[in-house]
């Protein structure tokens, strides 16, 4: 049987909350055996540009990364978010280390192409059009956006820093290999090192974010899907029975576990110590 | 015979440069065999904290560090210029990881005391008084600056990055172990590495700095005094030879050497080639 490694993202409600991130990461620091960190940035880079003149565009939700904002995103998600993470956590004796994806080269990527809009996409896009980053000539520049290759993540180097006892806490940044950082969603750095590490573990991908789990009814919170396969999925969507915004969760929760992860899942941050356990309160998703 | 390794230091003449970085990362990146870089903090902390609000105050040359300032210099040193030089480096094919003392450990540190002055010192802190972090009890207060202990490096860790092929490059950041990131002297950093590793390899400790070397005659750069013994040391003091500045320079060089280290080389960023080499053109200590 192969080892276990727990893969855990958490997001900007938990890190923009000193409160809940002292939690956290005390629990996260007590769970045993292998683990990752990924963590995403939080409001904290849109409060520092603002003071510094940097404005915060986004378009479908992904933040547009000029070269004054991947400055700025280095500094806070690299720097500031990252190193405090790590102060606490070697507090909580877990040997805690912080990476970007440029450090020993972990998550080589490729900045993002300039999207040409069809008339489709130009309908799609219409309502971030106002402060969109679409040019005249109809087109999306992301900025300095990293997407990580196909497995581009660096498993001998990660194999290194997991079997001398390092505890690897991930920031939301990547490289190009030609001297640019980028910007990379947590969500997906989260799930290409899950997809990377299942060749020589199982792999519990945890995404942590401000609900219970995937829930039945989005007015009770009690009403957490403990379990969702391909088929239950099927009959959820076909019943209508899911919000629309958890949708692109459970996609990319299956994409990861078709490249190999065992299992997803959502759940709460403060309920992080019962979701590494076999008994989850959240939502497994395999 | 020990292997060798060499301790690199550059510090804000050359960070806040492009120019001269680029050269420089060029050239760092062209030597064989095994090398640490720590790099200071340069301006661009001082101008980013300046457009954040955070007034720099320096007392004896020294940063004094209050809580606004160690989450600047956290996110400028440890996460803007220290990643800027990994992604820069790893395009040079050098795979550069980027560490504060918090990451593995590998500085650990106390938070310096609050100095208590006595009248002798009060009349030698005059000149900052103004500006100064003396309390209305006549005491000094740096904030949050780190104090390396002696043999506080952990060479065990520092041996396995060195060993798996990695460059650390070290921002000039501890912490001391109960959550708290602190602000370190990158010179000090340098030499503590130095020092640490003089147990497993011969060290040749390179501080870079804006002249040629140690010059016999400051007014003349043609004047590098190629190599200074403790006799020789003695010799220029005595003849009252040497511009007051480069005196604690070269004391923490021969410092250095009692810790173990088997040189010290003082010299221009732009020579780094020569001076990793036999033929150096800087100033040799030892």
């Amino acid at each position: 049987m192969m080892e276990k490694i727990f893969v855990i993202k958490i997001g900007g409600n938990v890190i923009d909350d000193n409160a809940a991130l002292a939690i956290f990461l005390e629990n996260f620091a007590a769970i045993e055996g292998k683990k990752i960190l990924v963590h995403g940035g939080g409001k904290i880079a849109t409060k520092i540009g603002d003071k510094l003149g940097i404005q915060s565009k986004y378009i479908n939700g992904r933040r547009l990364t000029d070269a004054a904002t991947i400055d700025l995103v280095t500094m806070v998600y690299g720097g500031l978010v990252n190193k405090t993470i790590v102060a606490k956590l070697q507090s909580l004796q877990c040997n805690a280390i912080g990476l970007t994806g440029a450090d020993a080269n972990i998550i080589p990527a490729t900045k993002r192409r300039v999207v040409n809009l069809n008339k489709n996409n130009i309908g799609e896009e219409g309502a971030g059009s106002k402060n969109g980053p679409e040019g005249a000539s109809g087109s999306i520049d992301y900025g300095f956006a990293g997407d990580i290759s196909p497995g581009g993540v660096d498993i001998n180097t990660l194999n290194i820093f997991l079997s001398n006892g390092f505890t690897m806490i991930v920031a939301p940044l990547t490289h190009d290999g030609k001297g640019q950082m980028l910007n990379t969603n947590a969500d997906t750095i989260a799930s290409a090192l899950a997809a990377g590490l299942s060749k020589d573990y199982e792999v519990r991908l945890v995404y942590c974010f401000e609900k219970k789990g995937v829930l039945g009814d989005m007015n009770d919170n009690g009403s957490v899907i403990p379990l969702i396969t391909k088929e239950k999925y099927r009959q959820l969507t076909d019943d209508n029975k899911l919000f629309e915004g958890i949708i692109p969760k459970i996609d990319n929760a299956f994409a990861a576990i078709e490249n190999g992860v065992k299992e997803v899942l959502i759940g709460d941050a403060n309920d992080l110590l019962q979701n590494v356990s076999a008994n989850t309160c959240g939502t497994l998703i395999r």
